[in-house]
């Protein structure tokens, strides 16, 4: 047995390494590539993603991964070896079934909706977009109808993005939680003139930024000697192995909060990535397990731990030092002005409250779409809709409307439910932190960043992509995935804030 | 034919995005890369390397090229399609001769080889250098012997760099220059006083002084849309594409025409690299052609333009701008300083009279290594009596003597004399650009710089790699490479200057 997978291990590195590659170029693009360089650089990254492909469906890797299967039985179902062979299995199962043909047009017809994307946003226009955004529909039914799924063409979807996860669990979970949510946003916008954050409202330099918010994520953990911040337009963490975990903001001088809540969030991302177990290198287990998870660690660090008041109790005497705009401006309100909440249109600027009613909007939109039930032309008037109902407001346009993300001018559908699961676990995470760590506040308040990484890693980081968010869950919380949690932390939380 | 051809070509454009892919790898790794990531980006570099080692040795490019040679002969020998094949093929007719067993060997050898170079020079041992060098050695006979070559080990490893080139060749053309050079080293020795460069000493902001060198770049044609200058502990210039093409400096504060022009060095690299025909982008042939074409190029734009005195002419009063430390230093006093010539012990700080002979004291210790007539215990004492001989001084030291380069310690034989084929070169080409535009002078104190690039672009850039050396030379010049406009060329400006 262990010739099969020593010729798998090896096999797997070498995808790894193509795969890095590839995160290195992409990388680049976003924050040094010079503009004439796009072109050139889209087909660079096609040939790797070719190459990785090819890989990964080859007979080769196939015959090791059948040789290893009826193997797994007897394995330990969390060891290392038996995680390898089983991700990768079910990776190669997947995509063999998908026509090649079919995956080069989803490239093709994903950069050319991309494209018009950003034409129909620049015209508010989205007679220019629907056409594309229709095909791709229609191309990701066809993609999902190769998995021959039972009756819901929305699942295989979703597994790419959380796999173990279906539409019908999520249902029930949003179900539960949209109501609360309503009802909390309704009762916080009838005691609007509780908080008033105008004191965040400033010039900041951006040098000045820039260190603080390195400040804070070396403090949070963050190894610089493995990682570095740079600036894109869009924020992102991206990882060419555990020892080059790098991150990206982006820096508004009137907007000191945002570029610096934006790199607490891309810290927790990162701190996963530099953290999964060193064993688990180039064996294409080094990384997170799904974007819900993935999310749960920056949701935690950036707002159950960075916009609380033990968080500000260490942090803001070194904030007002930096910025002398604050030294006029008490802690109180401004942890108050940091937790301000309302109703607004960008998913991407919603506050902890409004946010998940971002989410399940889309997640009913985009599960209805791909089972035939909404038309893609009749998505602006259904987001419109769903706006006014969740969150009392309507976009006064497409652009600040249902064309406002890129997720699925590309053909992603199924990515962002993850998102608001991701902000679900980490209230569960949180409540297990609590439960083991008793004094955890008064850890925070003097700095001490240590245990919590120390517990986030033993119980999430070091498994890499062993487990799926279920799996996971179950053996963090001893349980599955749960609302509760969450939604209470937002009400006591918001409760006192505004006094409901 | 056309069927193989496009299929080729197919083949070839997955190769180009392979060794583009590395090149932005070697980039980061130089630039921005965090320190803990060097040994995750050594597997990836690996992984690629293979895989563009793989791609170029199959049978299935060998099929295809095999195809298409008998056709090879009916072609016009310039055009793109026929060149694509020659190219390829003379690269994989080589590559396929070397057992993959010995490149692996060579390339593990040559790490710790590097290794052991960095260690030896801290410690100025040479005896911990000694061991792995002559391993080198003795692999590098070993590839070179899979090419059988009739009397000469040399020309096998010449051919990497320098394909149509060989050891006699350079031999003739050295051992005439040779003479030249040392009567000229002495004559300017004994005349020392003659030139003062102490004005050049000051202190100089390294913002400005990038901000200097992006202008001139800029002027001389360096396109920023299609490339970027940044920093790294060795300057390179590297392309991913002729749309996006990169230099790097290093700024020294108390040195500002080290950076300044060096930066005008890697930018006549990288008018190379921007200048290929866009006709040849992912064929294998948008680069330079060789080692000693390329740095005809940057010498041409460092030396015959940048420290001539109609460039300063038009440089200088910006340059007294931008730094007023040379307010009060005379324009003729500015050229005479950067014009200043001496033997030093070290190639890269060397200046254009004295460099030759370092380069010429390589070729021949090389040469000798390579083909026996030298042992590697014997290098340092060989080393320092040819320093006597053709600089007239002695280096204190082996760290400062025969252990100053890098390049031997990789196993890179046969890259050197590129160096100074390339100076040669320069002056041959400045001849026919004079010829072909009498007001080249008046151009350059206008701050005209598009004709010149216009010249190199129709005459050298545009072409690629589809002529050798020798080929271009003949296309270019009409004849053979020379080293008489070269020796001309140095004895009249520095006779004049020091009053010979």
């Amino acid at each position: 047995m262990q010739e099969p997978l020593s010729q798998l291990k090896d096999r797997l590195a070498r995808l790894t390494d193509i795969r890095a590659a590839t995160a290195v170029l992409e990388w680049d693009q976003e924050t040094y590539m010079p503009d004439g360089g796009t072109e050139s650089r889209g087909d660079q990254l096609s040939t790797l993603e070719g190459l990785a492909h090819e890989y990964v469906t080859s007979d080769e890797i196939g015959s090791l991964l059948y040789a290893l299967k009826p193997g797994l039985d007897e394995m330990d179902y969390d060891s290392d070896e038996a995680s390898i062979v089983r991700v990768a299995l079910r990776e190669h199962e997947k995509l063999v079934k998908v026509p090649a043909s079919l995956i080069e047009e989803i490239a093709k017809v994903g950069a050319l909706g991309f494209q018009a994307w950003g034409q129909a946003r620049e015209q508010d226009d989205f007679g220019i977009f629907e056409p594309h955004l229709s095909r791709l529909v229609e191309l990701k039914k066809q993609w999902a109808s190769c998995f021959d799924p039972e009756e819901n063409l929305y699942d295989p979807l979703l597994d790419d993005f959380e796999p173990g996860i279906t539409h019908e669990q999520i249902g029930v979970i949003f179900a539960g939680l949209k109501p609360r949510l309503i009802a909390l946003v309704r009762a916080i916008s009838e005691n609007q003139d509780a908080v008033d954050d105008s004191a965040l409202a400033g010039e900041f330099e951006v040098g000045a930024q820039r260190a603080f918010g390195e400040r804070v994520a070396a403090k949070l953990g963050y190894r610089f000697e493995n990682g570095r911040l740079d600036e894109s337009a869009h924020p992102f963490t991206t990882h060419f192995s555990r020892w080059d975990v790098r991150i990206t903001t982006r820096y508004s001088t009137s907007n000191l909060m945002r570029s610096l809540m934006g790199t607490i969030h891309e810290t927790g991302h990162a701190l996963y990535e530099q953290n999964t177990s060193p064993t688990l290198y180039r064996t294409g287990l080094a990384s997170g397990a799904s974007t819900a998870v993935h999310e749960s660690q920056s949701r935690l660090y950036e707002n159950i731990i960075g916009r609380s008041r033990p968080f500000w109790a260490y942090f803001y005497p070194q904030l007002q030092e930096a910025f002398p705009h604050f030294e006029q401006v008490e802690e109180e309100a401004f942890y108050r002005a940091i937790n301000k909440s309302e109703p607004s249109l960008i998913r991407v600027d919603a506050d902890e409250v409004t946010y998940g009613l971002h989410v399940i909007l889309r997640f009913e939109l985009e599960n209805d779409l791909i089972n035939g039930r909404v038309r893609v032309a009749d998505l602006p008037d259904e987001w419109n809709s769903r706006m006014e109902a969740y969150l009392g407001i309507v976009p006064p346009n497409d652009t600040l409307g249902v064309m406002q993300d890129v997720h699925w001018s590309r053909g992603y559908f199924g990515y962002f439910p993850g998102y608001l699961l991701g902000n679900l676990l980490s209230a569960q995470l949180w409540e297990r932190m609590i439960a083991d760590m008793p004094d955890l506040s008064a850890q925070i308040e003097a700095g001490q960043f240590e245990a919590i990484l120390a517990w986030l890693g033993e119980h999430i980081h070091r498994h890499g992509m062993k487990f799926t968010l279920p799996e996971l869950t179950e053996r963090v919380v001893g349980g599955e995935l749960d609302w509760q949690p969450y939604i209470q932390y937002l009400e006591r939380k918001f409760g006192e804030i505004y006094g409901l």
